[in-house]
């Protein structure tokens, strides 16, 4: 993409073109030449939207939740965005088809802007390009951007967990709870919505969740650090000014729950920027995103140099053939980069 | 570290001198000067030990089933070396004390040597001490090398997941499942050693976890990917080869079931080797050493670059201002890398 066309794409999207946006998003989707560009002159123009991540697993709900939500926020004269991520598809096409399906369904409205994103290539890519697709929809004006994932695993909440507010789908009596374990979602909601409310068990689910939101905010079980110092994994969020996760039922549906979803939706963003916490969260992703981006700008930099050694593969060979080690690797396939610094600094 | 010290170490282990190979894995966990030249002079005389894996959660058991494990295996003529590894605990004074007092109970023989590590600086640090460490014990010649985690979180998992076989230790009625999941030790696990079996409930621990091996074999749960794609989580370990995870009950105190454990991790041994998994595993290990090295010296020269800009928050600070944008911090940060491999090329 030439330097002009990324202009008037940046400009098409400031002036509230949906058009320019949509294109927008589509490159940087596909990572097409000229995305970094046209990201980096978009992001002086962010900073007002608020980003909702809803996670959960399949079957739970979650899109028909979020059409409602968009559609209530829409009620309240409010624009929005809406990025379905589905880290699990390679391809596009199901998607696609997806979109047109939902697009169909929805509030029929173009100020509710719908996009669903797959994985093309790595998947630690597809939280970087999820970031850049709210910047664009951020700097479109949209006031609320929502990001759903199609599933609930590990790579989902690599997806949500830098959005302002984490939503997480439960679905009555379907084991989510061992799902959400496993994942480590149960660590990042904010709010939990047990949707389906008018199914059996219900209760039970809203019970148990409560426990085991009680049981996350407790002591950290087992595992945790000797001598008073925490590991490094430990959540240090058992201030006095920490949000006490809220469990909410639903049913999406018939809309059911969903003004009071947003209710605490605002309570939570309120507490975000009363606390301070909106910053912090908002300084936090902005660090992930740089070390997120140095490391697989330096990773593709490392992959060419593994490759002119002739591929991990022939390093190996040599390795377990005890013709060299891991180190002595190391250190001939960095040694330019070392050279290189030292060169500058000399 | 001098050069001639490195040469005196290195003879001295290849000597069987108990003493040398102390020393050695004291620089290797401190990171001390030389240590990457000790190591790679090691590694040509290794590949005869099999190296066992042993987790669980604090409280399972471990320490006393390590120990009877090393003088079972002595008193059948064979040399081990056991590493217990604390990746919650950043001192080591704890550890040291703990040593002594193990060592006191312990055979009595230097032919079983013993040896705690903790968590210097980084913990993605400590899977590769602990792999020094066992190239150390391996090149001593050592013939079995237990490697021995204090709890079964996150971090414990990625020190033993590239033993040849892991065995995973379980309390009845402790719960422990739940803490597994978490940590996906289940996916991990050879062998899995119901502890304390003369304890209530050890009967339904069993067959808990017998139940959660085959949901682990079958069908992964939700997550998975379409199209008939894996998603990249998967394991692909489905096909007729696959050992099939044992579960066995002992009661360490009093030695029962240790020979039985003994038994299957021969039979597990000789599985590897007969369908060419050890060779794999070998492999696998090597690219993951290489990779965790050179991700973590990349990491090293990056970070020199970053303070060279003032420190991530000067970036951060930059970047929530709007005065710059994630993308262009990382092209400036990794200008000079670039521009080293561009001028090589040119």
């Amino acid at each position: 993409m030439s330097e002009a066309r990324v202009d008037d794409l940046v400009s098409g999207i400031l002036d509230g073109e949906h058009r320019a946006l949509a294109r927008a998003i589509t490159t940087i989707e596909n990572r097409e030449g000229g995305y970094r560009d046209l990201v980096s002159a978009l992001h002086a123009h962010t900073g007002d939207a608020s980003v909702i991540g809803v996670t959960g697993s399949p079957g739970a709900g979650k899109s028909t939740l979020v059409d409602k939500l968009a559609k209530q926020y829409r009620d309240r004269g409010l624009t929005v965005g809406v990025i379905a991520v589905d880290p699990s598809s390679p391809y596009s096409g199901g998607a696609v088809l997806g979109d047109r399906i939902r697009m169909a369904s929805n509030v029929g409205d173009m100020d509710v802007f719908f996009r669903s994103m797959s994985a093309r290539g790595q998947l630690g890519g597809l939280s970087t390009a999820t970031a850049d697709a709210i910047t664009a929809l951020d700097a479109f004006g949209k006031d609320r951007i929502v990001v759903e994932t199609v599933g609930a695993g590990q790579n989902e909440v690599d997806v949500v967990r830098t959005a302002d507010s984490v939503v997480v789908l439960v679905q009555p009596g379907s084991g989510d709870d061992v799902q959400m374990l496993k994942a480590g979602i149960l660590e990042i909601g904010d709010v939990f919505v047990v949707n389906k409310a008018d199914m059996d068990g219900a209760a039970t689910t809203v019970s148990d969740l409560r426990e085991m939101l009680h049981m996350r905010d407790g002591s950290p079980a087992g595992v945790a650090g000797h001598h008073g110092v925490a590991s490094m994994d430990d959540d240090t969020d058992a201030d006095s000014e920490d949000w006490d996760p809220t469990v909410l039922e639903t049913v999406a549906t018939e809309g059911t729950g969903v003004e009071e979803l947003i209710e605490v939706l605002d309570d939570h963003y309120a507490h975000l920027r009363e606390t301070g916490e909106l910053d912090r969260r908002e300084r936090t992703r902005y660090a992930e995103e740089i070390r997120q981006l140095l490391r697989s700008d330096a990773a593709d930099l490392l992959e060419a140099e593994i490759d002119r050694h002739g591929g991990l593969d022939a390093l190996v060979d040599e390795v377990q053939a005890r013709e060299t080690d891991p180190y002595t690797v190391a250190d001939r396939v960095l040694e330019p980069f070392a050279d290189c610094v030292d060169r500058r600094r000399g």
